[in-house]
């Protein structure tokens, strides 16, 4: 388990122009006609010093910029393709309109293997009677475990919700709402996060910022920590909605910071040291830490220890951390969860820490899209604030959620249900992936486990585990997330989700899955 | 009425310091080193003219960039002054961490009086038993004149719409659901705006893309259709929204097109052309024209002819056009609204146009947040479905406005109703603002009017209108929209909301503008 995956320049956009800004292709074309407006062999040494002091420079200020891979947005727009062909050959005709660089980048077909699986499955979506032999979805983690649960909450609670209460009736949901949230949801959420993370924590509903999922939140957090061009600290393997959420419209870059399976994928401070030592010299403005505790996907929980030694080091250097802490409630070994809000004593700035949670993992309620951004830094909230305003929670919803939140007796039992549920499914789903010789990373919270294929895999590499990955959709009709997605630097290990099928599915899911094992033990 | 507001360049930032960009910097260090390094008059041609080159290149790069009023994000950030003042007195201790320039900016008090009033009535809003003497609020065109008939339709039909039929039960609302919104949502909705846009339209669901209001809409498709540091024509007075929802995170300029009194603030082609060809010169890369038809402020609609004007316009420019009709459904004039999608005949390239609606104002359903983008380019579809993913509109939302959007009849009996509403209030309204001497602009859709308060102001000026306006707001303790906030160019128009107070109060808002316009009389 030594031999890694050749470790690639940090996080580049594979299909991403260069684009030197402006002013260095400007300095390209004007430098070299010093030679020619000149021309006189006695002017020589004028020309060389300043040209070489030039192209110095340039150098310089390309080192700089290559290090970035998000798209400078003040450099020059590049035309798609057939627009500048139709511009040119269709002289006085109508040109076609161009877009952004933003948007002919992202409207192409993804290479992310994680969004490439989930579409493959929506074309051939599994389903118990209507289509028997269509693709298992293991690479989304929703949590279908308590959905009885939930509905019969919706069910029984629904119209008082509603018509009256906390609603106020339609007064309370048809007209315009604060944007960052109504503070009785606030108030709710505070009070559930407190339930879930041990009692121990407990946020100021002032500090909050609610938004329309965790997803909003931690793309509001880097647009207002970071500029264009900057860069966070990443521990891998990482959530790879990371890349959309942090690079797409913020433009930060993620700088991997590697974690091995000799430490368990736990984060190591040596290792961070160094990937923001190497970093500063090559000139990217590091702004801050992304970390997900518990892990996404490595499922581990960070000791209170490692979060001490994060805070020193985020004090040293001057960073922000962002800890999403979405899977809190969802732990299910030994270990307590600890949230960086726990350690932050009054004695420190805490205006550099920033939680994001929600409730689509927790409390089963992805598709309400209710995310919240608790923070200590008074500029950040305020900015956040007015970001809502683009990602705002519709008030039904608030409504109903405020409710759901405020019945502390359904609360306390669904939580209690919601952890013996998954403890259960995994237990059995990672027994069941053992007997078949697939060992998971020791993990006490989320709802996937960590699977080790590194010894199906042929050649041991990046190829051998897309090709494993492509055996699972198209032999076992199963899509799971390779390493490769989460930015892993050790081939063969996959992201396998087991809290949104049925219980009583676990036995056909590894049974597909020993087709492909065996599949690989044959032609081995 | 020809004396007008003192045309300034278009839309600067004020508080914004000019960031000169990193490799402009640059040169102004390392060109005078030149002389420096040679120090020989033999050489004095050889440093002069590649001095001078250089010099013009910066002269001119800076001419550029000078006219963009977003901040460059690729320039260095600027410290907030008390971290720069901290790290430079505490050497050694922890220094306070920095924001990005768009936090540090945002999270400044607002600088628009569109915002500064709407703050003022949050802190003492307006109670018929509560609170009598506090600020009516006539600055949000929030419509509430029909929440009798939505109030009674959800008390009805809201636990059918859940627990099964649409909404499938809780499999339909809990899990992830399709970001850019469920296709039965998208045909009911089509469905209301072929109603509400008269008939003659019909979008096909493929071409729509839900969001979390139309802010987001217009937000997305301004990252979609622009690079940072490119810029938009918009036609004045303009909805205050544009400058958040385009500026902000997109960092694309508005460039104002003035229209006039003497026009009925209706659009001029010759004014269009004047103000593309004023922006080419300045460098500025323009890549569409937003526009909100009905007008949002002025309320009056665009003639087919004036469409096919700007359709012309942008074919012959290569420009997107983003037409913002959320107020389609909400006309009460004899004029007929007609949508850009209408004049699309079969044989143009319509990859250009874009069209935002939402349900906050035709159907007064604000606080549920659904917009929507209807595109005809594929590229910009698929690029905005992917940006869903952080505005997308929660699922129980989705069901329940599905079902209320599928019930015909109620749509057919609300629209006619609301519409029937609107005019009377208009009517009654415009009648006894005239009887105060207040005349208004003559429109014929929106929930406000744009009244003429010039004979009111002193200065006639910017001036004499936030003077005016704050009048408004410590006497008559009523906010309304000053001019400025919309750009318009003329001062002493103000936009006042009328459908978010009970038609009982009209007599009591009127009582309060005699007020201020008797102490405006009496002090003239």
């Amino acid at each position: 388990m030594t031999q890694t995956r050749k470790p690639t320049k940090p996080s580049p956009k594979p299909r991403q122009a260069q684009n030197p800004s402006f002013s260095t292709t400007g300095m390209k074309l004007i430098v070299p006609l010093q030679g020619v407006v000149q021309g006189r062999g006695g002017l020589l040494l004028g020309t060389l010093v300043p040209c070489a002091l030039f192209y110095f420079f340039q150098l310089y200020l390309k080192r700089r910029r290559s290090n970035f891979s998000p798209p400078s947005p003040s450099s020059e727009p590049t035309l798609p393709r057939t627009s500048s062909r139709s511009s040119l050959s269709t002289r006085g005709a109508i040109s076609r309109v161009r877009l952004s660089k933003l948007a002919t980048q992202i409207s192409r077909p993804e290479d992310s293997l994680y969004y490439v699986g989930l579409e493959r499955v929506s074309r051939d979506p599994y389903h118990a009677v209507e289509n028997p032999h269509g693709i298992i979805q293991l690479g989304l983690s929703d949590n279908k475990l308590c959905f009885d649960l939930i509905g019969d909450w919706v069910a029984r609670n629904l119209e008082g919700t509603m018509s009256g209460g906390v609603g106020l009736g339609i007064n309370g949901i048809a007209p315009y709402q604060t944007f960052d949230g109504v503070m009785e949801l606030k108030m709710a959420l505070s009070d559930f996060m407190h339930h879930v993370m041990g009692g121990s924590v407990k946020f100021d509903p002032s500090n909050m910022v609610l938004t329309a999922g965790a997803t909003p939140a931690i793309e509001i957090l880097s647009f207002c920590l970071a500029d264009h061009g900057n860069a966070f600290l990443v521990p891998t393997p990482y959530y790879p909605g990371f890349d959309r959420d942090v690079r797409w419209r913020p433009g930060v870059d993620l700088i991997p910071v590697h974690c091995r399976s000799t430490d368990n994928f736990n984060l190591n401070i040596t290792a961070l040291e160094q990937a923001f030592s190497q970093a500063r010299k090559r000139g990217d403005k590091v702004r801050g830490i992304l970390i997900s505790n518990p892990s996404n996907p490595a499922g581990n929980i960070m000791t209170q220890d490692m979060l001490y030694s994060l805070l020193d080091f985020a004090e040293e250097k001057n960073l922000h951390i962002i800890a999403d802490e979405v899977f809190a409630g969802s732990t299910f070994g030994s270990e307590k969860f600890v949230s960086l809000a726990e350690i932050l004593d009054s004695d420190i700035d805490k205006s550099r820490f920033h939680i994001v949670y929600g409730l689509s993992k927790d409390l089963s309620l992805a598709g309400f899209r209710v995310g919240v951004i608790c923070s200590f830094n008074e500029s950040v909230l305020a900015a956040a604030k007015k970001l809502t305003r683009f990602s705002s929670i519709s008030a039904p919803t608030q409504r109903l959620v405020t409710s759901m939140l405020s019945d502390k007796r359904f609360i306390r039992e669904y939580l209690e249900t919601n952890r013996k549920r998954i403890r259960q499914v995994h237990d059995e789903f990672v027994d069941c992936l053992s007997k078949l010789g697939i060992e998971c990373a020791k993990s006490s919270a989320g709802m996937f486990c960590w699977a080790n294929m590194s010894g199906l895999i042929r050649p041991y590499s990046e190829k051998g585990e897309i090709e494993l990955w492509e055996k699972f959709l198209s032999i076992a009709k199963i899509n799971i997330t390779p390493g490769s997605a989460c930015h892993c630097i050790e081939p063969g290990w996959f992201r396998i989700c087991f809290t949104n099928i049925e219980l009583e599915e676990i036995p056909l899911v590894i049974e597909r899955i020993r087709r492909v094992v065996e599949s690989c033990n044959s032609s081995s």
